[in-house]
């Protein structure tokens, strides 16, 4: 079934998508040849979901939890979920702040179409979740972006160019903390500065938290617990992470109950509810046996680890040691130049074609800014053992070194 | 956590709902207080799952089809939707034509967002699915009623009223057959003079095909599978009904490739990929033992007998017996003349309170339009038991007829 020529709405034209998945499909074609492929461009977990969440979507299948449930979640998950988000955060959220989603990713869409109208502008991380830039500008916004410098122990926002990217028409701040690309997270002074800049200029705020569980030592902050800040934000939470949960698409909105309340009017009328068993697991995950989610983090450390110690024994990389997420963002500078390589999809696919290792660069992140003299690469260790790890990054070095 | 004066984008003032929500409340609040409550109100389904279906959940689960799939939905279910619609439509649909969605109202927003622009205007029925109505407003369309007129066997759309309605703006039509809440199913002159002017105006379709396989007798005919309709139509698919899935969240936008191409990448936006083992669950419900679906429609029409027998007892009421979906839409204007009522909510809570019958009007399908001189209530026989349906509609006559 081929169309006629369609006359596609102008919208269209300025949505964009995650080029990442073309990474994938390069990988997929590199292994259909019979080639042994190191899959870091993955964002997915290879892990199990534990096995009491698995058997408490069973039974509540089983009890026939199979029908339309409310648009909003059902009421014992957004109260626990809501206890549980306030004791990690430190806020009194109740089940009124919080509306379940099917993923984490629809409260991105939901929250622009409930703050932003056209012509606003709107603060979001570059290198980022390509997403947020995609959304904006789909829905008329307009994207400003603000990056990343190298710090001492990991990369920090540059404030300044985010406070110089600040005009009137700033309505909105992207902030994705714990991090992607960077598997960084905001010291305390960034997050007050950020806050200084949040009252100043009136802005209401997305705080992407999708890793902020995902975190081998002390406890996360979120921007959402600063003085003043709770009633300027809204949460993404996501189930996908913690429990290995990312297939099974169940995430939520939490948030003052003024933009809460109209996030559940978009849920009536975009899907109406999110799967209804699929909660009570979601249930069990937050309130049973929490030994799985132990080992998930244990299992990830390890990775992290291997994967930090070999690149950094690369000549031309350098790797920060990030304490969150599943995510490593080397610089890659000097390894490129070592190669003669000026080009990011050079680079990656000759490391994928000579040594199978498969990444996502700079360029899967948003459009890459005036004046970045750096080259990264980002390696998600989320979906590949450590022997794996340790296998495809040593190929990673002899090709390098070569 | 109360926001503080917030600064909501204009667009939301544009949004509706389903106010039949409010009508769950008010009964749940009326069972509440000890009373006996006949749900005819809603839309959902007391019936099982059938067991195969939620096997293969469960199997998948096991299977550890629990991480990410692709976008679009698996491969499998894509082909396998592509080949059952292929020979239910007669249309030669592949799986690229087939983009899953996390139920069958995602399709809805999607066709909006990818072929309406701001000003451009849309054919929709009302009374009809409330949604339409909210979704084209919110995203900056007009929406254009046509409505239905009393046929000799069944409602039939008020194609006069239609044409009347097409102007060098119009650039959409939504065509929900088989019908909500009518029950009723276009005639193959209905659907030729749709085509007609779907041609002759340059239009493409929206065919909410949402209960299409809930019919008692004959086949189904899909507006789409008349000649030259299937490259300007898109079609929506739900595993709600047949399979007794609602609270699963699986469906599916099926059309030309060039528009589910985009609605795929609407896909990567707005929430990645439907649920994983869900989707084979549905490949199940498709390719399994069928018998559980043909007991589903032999209850569906015990209930339907029952409830149309009783309706056209009761003096001032006229019903039709539709051969298709799970929602009858009888004619009470002489009941609530005999009653001395004028005004649907003060009908509709007396019927509540005085006999536990709790029903939808047509004050929850659309806004009513100019002119209407009869009065219309919607019963939903799906989530109610023969006896029930006996019991309440017994009661109904009786307070008319008192």
């Amino acid at each position: 079934m081929k169309g006629k020529t369609m006359k596609i709405a102008q919208r269209i034209a300025r949505l964009g998508t995650e080029t990442a998945f073309a990474v994938s499909a390069e990988a997929a074609a590199f292994a259909a040849e019979g080639r042994k492929v190191y899959p870091f461009h993955l964002g997915d977990m290879n892990l199990r979901t534990p096995a009491n969440v698995m058997e408490a979507a069973i039974k509540a299948m089983h009890d026939g939890k199979t029908g339309y449930c409310p648009n909003a979640g059902i009421p014992q998950l957004r109260e626990t979920l809501a206890a549980d988000v306030s004791a990690s955060h430190g806020i009194p959220y109740t089940m009124e702040n919080v509306a379940i989603q099917p993923g984490g990713k629809p409260t991105i869409s939901k929250f622009f179409l409930t703050l932003m109208n056209p012509g606003d502008e709107v603060l979001y991380p570059n290198p980022g979740y390509p997403i947020y830039e995609s959304q904006i500008e789909f829905h008329g916004g307009k994207a400003r972006p603000y990056s990343y410098i190298e710090g001492e122990r990991n990369f920090e926002i540059d404030l300044d160019m985010l406070a110089r990217q600040i005009t009137p028409r700033t309505r909105l701040l992207v902030l994705n903390d714990l991090q992607n690309p960077t598997g960084a997270e905001c010291r305390a002074a960034e997050l007050e500065k950020l806050a200084e800049l949040v009252r100043a200029h009136d802005l209401y705020v997305l705080c992407d938290e999708a890793y902020f569980d995902i975190r081998y030592e002390g406890r996360s902050t979120s921007f959402a617990a600063l003085p003043g800040m709770a009633e300027r934000c809204v949460i993404l939470y996501t189930f996908s992470k913690k429990f290995a949960m990312t297939g099974w698409r169940l995430g939520a909105a939490i948030g003052p109950r003024e933009i809460i309340d109209i996030i559940i009017k978009l849920n009536v009328n975009d899907e109406s509810c999110s799967n209804h068993f699929v909660q009570y697991a979601a249930l069990e995950g937050l309130t049973g046996d929490q030994r799985a989610t132990g080992q998930i983090l244990k299992t990830l450390r390890e990775r992290r680890d291997a994967a930090v110690d070999r690149l950094n024994s690369i000549e031309g990389v350098r790797c920060f040691r990030p304490n969150a997420t599943f995510y490593l963002y080397p610089n890659v500078t000097g390894a490129m130049q070592k190669k003669g390589l000026t080009d990011y999809d050079a680079f990656r696919r000759a490391l994928l074609h000579e040594t199978g290792v498969s990444v996502c660069t700079r360029l899967h992140f948003g459009r890459p800014l005036a004046g970045e003299k750096n080259f990264y690469i980002r390696l998600a260790y989320a979906g590949i053992d450590t022997p794996e790890i340790e296998a495809g990054l040593d190929k990673f070095k002899a090709f390098i070194e070569s």
